[in-house]
């Protein structure tokens, strides 16, 4: 199921356009570990957490593409971290939207490689950026917070942490307290920083900034939900990959503390509370609410 | 064998007491992860990296505790690639600095987190810092430089292209080239990023970064060649680590094109150069020199 709403499509094209843009010019001598990154950069996807970003930027009243390298940087880490998680001693998967996963093609050494050379690529990316403003101090000042976010999101406060509980509580006894702790960290950190990143970049109000951290927060919970859910009830050509692995590693889910329908009202109940949040908005808020509607439909 | 110059022991200790103070506090729920991190973090190291950094700042007139949250990422970032440089499909080694490796003690999947989490606190360290300097535009300025010049110098522009080449290399033909762009890369970008980036902190003028540029360059250089040649000629109670690995894999390095003899000159060349950028200032270059005598020593 994709997202077909004009406006995301925009925004997707923007990024798909020049997602490579901030992939260093590697010598020949190295330009295996480009293939390598540019792999798993292009095997699709639905960009979800960079047009998120370009809208809030949008929405804050910046054109979306003045964040384009803070966009490129959410994508990067987001499949620096797909690759890592593929690899043996992690999910140790051998597809990923219907391709082999990276270290299937490149090996597990090479796909190391990948995946630290697109989160350093990543930072790269936003630093280069901030030099371009150095004698604009407002617009850098926004810089340094965007910055900032994404690297608090997808670090040992988040996304990082939450793949290393998520790990420890594989085949430990169900605790909704970790599942809790796993779902804030694993998922919506990143994607509630990703909504900050553009709300910081498009130089948002304080309300609006608040207004945001609600919907990014409930987003993404209800994203990782969603995800636990689609593990569980869709076939291996609808996901791309697997399905069921979660159960097979006794992963700590939604669905396998509370149920399918429980965890399925529970994601609804977020969506709603994370669509309320930008409603006033009216039409400016249009992504985001697609966003929100498409979630809903995937478990409807 | 160790450092034992007052002035680098000064900056070494101050490096050991604040080593840690980056790392985020991580939830109960994830400390495994910040175990798996500090136990690469304090598995001891000469710190010459983040020493120079914090050298440089010095001699570029800052007092070196302002630049203390750069060495901890430069740290950081060094401890990260280690870590996964011992993973399985990388160089898969058992021991590093006399202890088992991070994924010996953690397993491969928690290890390969630790690494991405160093590199991630790295960023985010400097984004912290940067944060508390919004309203002091000269000294943000000299950040957004030496955040850049760490990343550019640990990404694929820099270590992870060195690492990819030096990968894609075993079992090669032996290819100076190849051997050029490693030696390049792999050591000695970060090597001089680490001095860039203090240079920067400290407000350098056009002249010290020219000449702390060369030093850069040519004591990175001269660091890795005395590497490969230790590896040859070292015991394993000496290195705390296996030796002969290079040739066992088949690496590209100095000695395997050049031989012992022949390494060991250019290698004095290269400190000697190193030196000479840098005698000029005296004193106040003392710990940079001290680390160009260490390097002599190491191959006497």
């Amino acid at each position: 199921m994709s997202i077909k709403d004009p406006d995301y499509l925009r925004l997707y094209h923007l990024i798909e356009d020049h997602l490579l843009d901030c992939i260093p010019e590697v010598d020949d001598r190295a330009s295996i570990l480009t293939d390598a990154m540019r792999y798993s950069l292009l095997a699709g996807g639905k960009r979800i957490r960079p047009v998120l970003l370009l809208a809030c930027c949008e929405l804050a009243g910046e054109r979306a593409e003045t964040a384009l390298p803070f966009a490129c940087a959410c994508e990067y880490i987001q499949t620096y971290s797909l690759i890592h998680d593929d690899l043996p001693g992690m999910d140790d998967d051998d597809l990923r939207r219907g391709k082999p996963t990276n270290h299937k093609v490149y090996g597990v050494g090479m796909a190391i490689l990948a995946g630290d050379g697109l989160l350093s690529s990543a930072h790269e990316a936003m630093d280069r950026d901030m030099l371009l403003y150095l004698d604009r101090p407002e617009l850098l000042k926004r810089r340094v917070r965007a910055s900032h976010e994404l690297a608090k999101g997808t670090g040992c406060m988040g996304m990082v942490a939450g793949q290393a509980a998520d790990l420890t509580a594989e085949h430990g006894a169900p605790d909704p307290n970790m599942l809790s702790f796993i779902h804030a960290n694993k998922t919506a950190a990143f994607i509630r920083s990703s909504v900050m990143c553009g709300a910081y970049l498009g130089g948002a109000d304080r309300e609006l900034l608040e207004n945001l951290r609600v919907y990014g927060d409930c987003l993404g919970l209800a994203f990782q939900i969603v995800d636990d859910i689609e593990d569980v009830v869709s076939t291996p050509e609808e996901r791309g990959k697997a399905v069921g692995g979660d159960a097979e590693s006794e992963k700590l889910t939604y669905p396998a503390i509370y149920g399918i329908e429980t965890s399925k009202s529970q994601a609804l109940a977020l969506i709603g509370k994370a669509r309320a949040a930008v409603e006033k908005y009216g039409e400016a808020a249009q992504v985001l609410c697609c966003v929100a509607d498409y979630l809903e439909k995937t478990i409807s």
